[in-house]
């Protein structure tokens, strides 16, 4: 047991769960979360289906890894530009542009960031809580923006969503191999978004 | 055999047949879609399970008429926006309120509106033909609004696709008993849409 948990937390135990999430993350992109089994995923990272649950108990626990990880990251850049100075537009934009960036490069574009409902309900909370401190962070860029006048009077709490949303669709229609580049993408997003807020 | 064909298909099936899947919506937005099974949606209804088959063959089946049913009215009114006299921003925010209200006055704010996977692979394709067309109503007014000069010089493929992230993400959020009412969100959301468009 006490190797095992060496074993699990050890640097080379690291990189491979880092390699299993990505190829998690990917194929439930590809045939979605629902239709994808632990069994399809050891396959495609020539495991047997055992050695898989050595990393990782469940499909719903994989889940909780994939949205961890991004979730921290979106959080930390989220938090970092809120307390940067410089306009709430600019700001915003950088926002945006981070939050698809990190959707499509970091965890392959997976709806798997949807899935909050498929999570293990012990692990829900912290995500849950992570997401709404995330969107906290949004609300609060954008009431700063009403308030010193760069953006029009909207309801921070609905534009937040608006944004949420249309950032978040996009893993639901994004093929890595689509013409489309996430950085274009991004930059597109940003654009439209933000523009409606300011005046 | 007629006689359930006729059963199926008379005035009092049809309405039959439109409360249960209003039920249905509904008990796919409380729990999701993938934790709601017929049982549940038969005992909602106080129906036998096997009365409930009898309107609806699986799951998947009732899934495709809630899409159905939604899908047709987007389409209808989409359509109808569009080949009306008048400035393309005022159009496509009386199409963005037309799109939020449906999905949460006609279906009840239903997520299961998302779930396109979970259809039977033979319903799909009319499934995925009806959004494709949909998606081209809006990419089209968006496409006239940029040459007309009233919208930006935007992506209109990005710039539809924005949209509707913003406005079908709306399902995964919204509660009936929430303190904003549709047509609010509905307003609120065709704003900051727009907005971004506009010049």
């Amino acid at each position: 047991m006490v190797q095992i948990a060496v074993a699990r937390s050890g640097p080379r135990s690291q990189e491979k769960r880092a390699e299993i999430l990505r190829r998690a993350a990917d194929a439930f992109r590809r045939r979605g979360f629902h239709a994808t089994g632990m069994r399809d995923i050891a396959r495609s990272l020539g495991m047997t289906p055992g050695a898989l649950y050595y990393y990782f108990r469940s499909k719903g626990d994989l889940l909780y890894f994939c949205q961890q990880h991004s979730l921290r990251r979106l959080l930390g850049e989220g938090r970092a530009i809120l307390s940067r100075p410089g306009g709430e537009g600019e700001k915003l934009r950088t926002l945006i542009r981070a939050h698809v960036e990190t959707l499509l490069d970091e965890t392959g574009g997976s709806a798997a960031h949807l899935e909050v409902r498929a999570l293990p309900s012990g692990r829900r909370p912290w995500i849950l809580a992570q997401r709404d401190a995330y969107e906290t962070t949004l609300r609060r860029l954008i009431t700063r923006g009403v308030r010193s006048g760069a953006f029009r009077p909207v309801d921070p709490k609905l534009a937040a969503l608006a944004i949420l949303g249309a950032v978040n669709g996009i893993v639901l229609w994004w093929k890595p191999e689509g013409p489309r580049r996430p950085a274009e993408i991004a930059g597109a997003f940003a654009e439209v978004l933000v523009g409606g807020l300011e005046r």
